[in-house]
């Protein structure tokens, strides 16, 4: 990578680290400055989960399992960690949005209001689901090494566009869901009224916007894409090969099986090419 | 294109516009069966021209805009009548947008209703403000022949992402403005009693993603994209040499100064990847 695409990345993922830490302390602040704090107990305080894992698990840390690869400072990580990484912080995103979704069914459930009648539960249910779906088939066909590399080259647009599809529709349920909480829960001023709590959330619904376009932003640029694994080979090879001898780490290597998308992808772009020049 | 690629295209494409023209069909539906109507008289049924704006204009027809140069029976037509055409959708669109949101500003000064204290009205008209910057930089840019052509390669990345990220802010505020009109308007059944309306409009929602999560599939296949003007010239002269002779049309111009970014964009591609391969 080029030293002026270097900085540029990381000013864009600094930008978007932050946006996602000043979210957190947003929803933080937001219940237990604001609402009733946290608790587990079927009340108010309990729902209060229901944003904070949402920030936290659902978009801030899936946020951050989409870009892992194109953290330049990883390059030299093989690719099977850096798959356990990519895989582990999204089931831990999975993981907190489930115990999200659960503080919200046993507050319902306590208060007597009927669950799934909102276009924001629809939403958010169908985006939960698909995140398992896209789990299991992520794990069954990348990081258990069994599927063809057929399968998995032929199956990675579809990963990779899921994957930005469902951490939208994320973003985008949970802004309903500020919408909903502030209408229902202001009252005396009311959210029409503007109160400072009204705008505070306003606030923190813009903040997770800008997290999501800048991860989306770097999850999108072609030349900020972790280079195949033959790419990274030479360059390792070429600018490492003292360091081999004194005990640095080995370069990964593109034959084991479980790394070798990098090569199929190579050889489908040039197929694609192909395609068009027909 | 291949012919296998072709069908997929024309199934996506019928696929979009068939969720987006029952979209239409639904939010028609909603404000003429289940609320008042269409009116211009400051009351509710001037509120209702936003939805149905919203939705014919700055989601539909901006939908349609974005996807425009992708229709592959439009190869023929040269690159600067493509580009008026995804220029007067993306106008139009926005004029629709502009009324909708008069509705709306009509219907609250006469009911005494605050303006501007909702997060989807915060949204919606950043979204606005948007869409009018990125109409003016484009048609400055790529459809009046004065910008150098460094200018229009380098901000092409920029307006390309620029358009989808506002294409999709569009239609979560669109979900957070049906979720907010669900909660204010359904009284007895309310919403959370899952009335008939209450279920409509969800499904009305759902629509809205399904269009929206195909115009995007559509608009990032590399595959799909419009070949460049170089490409499109070897076709046609080596395809039509004899419709040519009998007044058949013109091939496109790489020179015209209005469709050169083909041949950027092939610069600046093979750049890239020397980056990468740095």
């Amino acid at each position: 990578m080029a030293i002026e695409d270097y900085k540029q990345f990381v000013f864009a993922f600094l930008a978007a680290v932050s946006f996602g830490l000043i979210s957190i302390i947003f929803v933080l602040t937001w219940v237990l400055h604001y609402r009733e704090g946290l608790a587990w107990d079927g009340g108010a305080a309990e729902f209060n989960w229901h944003p904070v894992l949402i920030v936290v698990g659902f978009v801030f840390l899936q946020g951050i399992a989409i870009i892992v690869y194109r953290l330049p400072w990883t390059w030299k990580c093989s690719k099977l960690i850096m798959k356990f990484a990519h895989a582990g912080l999204h089931l831990l995103a999975f993981i907190l949005a489930v115990i999200a979704f659960v503080a919200v069914f046993d507050f319902h459930n306590a208060a007597k209001i009927p669950n799934m009648y909102s276009l924001h539960s629809w939403l958010g249910l169908s985006a939960l689901l698909l995140y398992s779906l896209q789990l299991v088939l992520g794990i069954g066909l990348y990081l258990i090494p069994v599927a063809p590399v057929q399968w998995r080259a032929a199956f990675m647009p579809l990963h990779v566009y899921s994957g930005l599809f469902i951490f939208t529709a994320v973003i985008a349920t949970a802004l309903m869901g500020l919408t909903e909480k502030l209408i229902f829960a202001l009252n005396n001023p009311k959210y029409k009224d503007s109160p400072p709590e009204g705008t505070f959330v306003n606030v923190l619904g813009l903040l997770l916007v800008a997290f999501g376009a800048l991860i989306l932003w770097i999850a999108t640029r072609p030349h900020w894409k972790r280079p195949s694994e033959q790419a990274l080979l030479s360059l390792l090879s070429s600018s490492e090969d003292s360091a081999q001898g004194q005990g640095g780490p080995a370069p990964p290597r593109p034959a084991d099986g479980l790394a070798g998308e990098g090569a199929e992808d190579l050889r489908r772009r040039s197929t694609k090419q192909s395609d068009m020049d027909d």
